[in-house]
């Protein structure tokens, strides 16, 4: 068994929790008491967490990720019902604003002078806006924000939110599509101030990070639907890396996807069954059609599965 | 003489120019032959530079700046009647939308339906959004913006504006305040695919970056006032090394600042006279008074001086 690098709770033992961490807390636990008590309800994670290599941090290690999957996953999660807690990357995209907040252009682009005293959007952009802007309000109570910057604020911030959920066990869906890194410079083994550049090369030695699907799926919410994503760039690596992981930490599906086609072909993978292809044409996303819709709604279907079988 | 590293020709040589390199040179040119003759220029970088970690790059090192001083100092020195090529990381703040788009808020928290089918922006923001508007407006003739993802985007283009710049000799000033990696993981010895994660520990060895201040100085564009920063986070070092990069480059000053205090203290730092301290009082910052009003202000004074020198 490959179980390099150390324990999880020996990681939070050795870490500081975020400042955020109770009002998160707070936040998620008045959240989950003021939804009908029938409502599906998922975690989706989103965003690329970083790793400081100095305690004053200037520089990190970063994971590539705007969170364009996990800002249009919640929104279809939302738009089929669910209470949606959204464990987010701070700055990256989020559900509904996420057409508007990194083109190309700057926020002003979008509006113009109306002529008397106001900021209007341009009539171009505006039957869009306008239909982002009242799905926004319509789904107001069912979307809770939460963000995170550096992987030790996602990691404790999993486990808060894991421990909120996992007494609503069967309805809850966890839909970790954040790119969390994979591995980290322990905070005493971090310089203090600036890496000086004048001494010549750098070598960085950093650490596995402990592989916290075990605990979440044996421990923290063990009665909940979870789904993992695996990303790569090597096709032959992913399914047998998926398979893996499903073995290894025993949760339900991995969406598993290729860097360079992820935005049109993902794979569901699963113990028991092959891999489940959702694919759409370069027209249907040329069109504006997510692949999201296509995996939200599927593992909606199987989520529904999963807990009237409880 | 600390000259460790590969030649900046060198570099060059190695890695590969960025898909808007062209594209960026036609765009520069075409905006300083459309400027009056006698209007002040200035490049500013802004923002922070990645390096990949692996050719289909999932993971990078970033340096930590979301562009707050690069794109805050471009809206002064449009203010002050300069030319500007804001030379940016993709997605950091520009100048004007730079209070919109990184906010606690998305871009949607600001509008509202106007009820008659289109969407305005909220009274409480709109006098704000107007000026700022408004101001975009009057200066779009004088700003062009370019952008970079990687280090070695940043340099190749760092260069093309810099030889585009050179023939208006003691017109233009570099305001070099982009946040550039001083370490790299040279393409040839970069990993092709996504590091796997399941080996135990990760060593990371990176090279120095050479110093580009030194030919830009020397032979790109030997004319101009060139402005470079300093940024650390332990004050003893910040003035001896401020000294020794005008004796190593032979520029003309140095911005030197802390991490935690960047916000109100600066020093101008030149080789014959005492740093010159600029800050502003924890009252003027909380009412929106951004230091860099003080320091593009100082710093346009020294380039008239200088340009009137020659």
């Amino acid at each position: 068994m490959a179980c390099k690098g150390i324990d999880p709770d020996t990681y939070f033992d050795q870490n500081r929790a975020p400042a955020n961490l109770q009002q998160a807390h707070d936040a998620v636990a008045a959240f989950l008491a003021r939804l009908p008590r029938d409502q599906p309800i998922v975690l989706v994670t989103s965003g690329g967490t970083t790793v400081p290599l100095e305690n004053n941090t200037v520089r990190f290690v970063d994971n590539f990720s705007a969170g364009t999957r996990g800002s249009a996953s919640a929104e279809q999660f939302l738009e089929l019902g669910y209470a949606v807690v959204f464990l987010h990357r701070e700055h990256s995209l989020q559900p509904f604003s996420r057409h508007y907040s990194h083109g190309p252009e700057g926020v002003l682009d979008y509006l113009e002078p109306d002529g008397a005293g106001g900021v209007r959007v341009k009539a171009a952009y505006a039957p869009r806006m306008l239909a982002d802007l009242e799905r926004a309000r319509a789904h107001a109570a069912s979307l809770l924000q939460v963000s995170f910057t550096t992987l030790s604020d996602y990691l404790f911030l999993l486990r808060e939110v894991s421990l909120l959920l996992a007494p609503t066990g069967p309805r809850s869906m966890f839909y970790l599509a954040a790119a969390v890194s994979d591995f980290f410079i322990p905070s005493h083994s971090m310089a203090e101030h600036k890496i000086q550049s004048g001494g010549g090369d750098l070598t960085l030695h950093m650490n596995q990070v402990p592989k916290f699907l075990r605990p979440l799926v044996k421990n923290w919410a063990p009665a909940c639907f979870v789904v993992s994503f695996k990303l790569e760039t090597d096709q032959q690596l992913l399914a047998p890396k998926a398979k893996h992981a499903l073995d290894k930490y025993g949760h339900h599906v991995v969406v598993a996807n290729l860097l360079h086609t992820r935005k049109w072909q993902v794979w569901l993978v699963t113990r028991d069954r092959d891999p489940y292809l959702l694919e759409i044409s370069q027209d249907q996303l040329r069109r504006g059609h997510d692949i999201e819709q296509d995996i939200v709604a599927e593992l909606a279907r199987r989520h529904r599965e999963y807990s009237s079988a409880e």
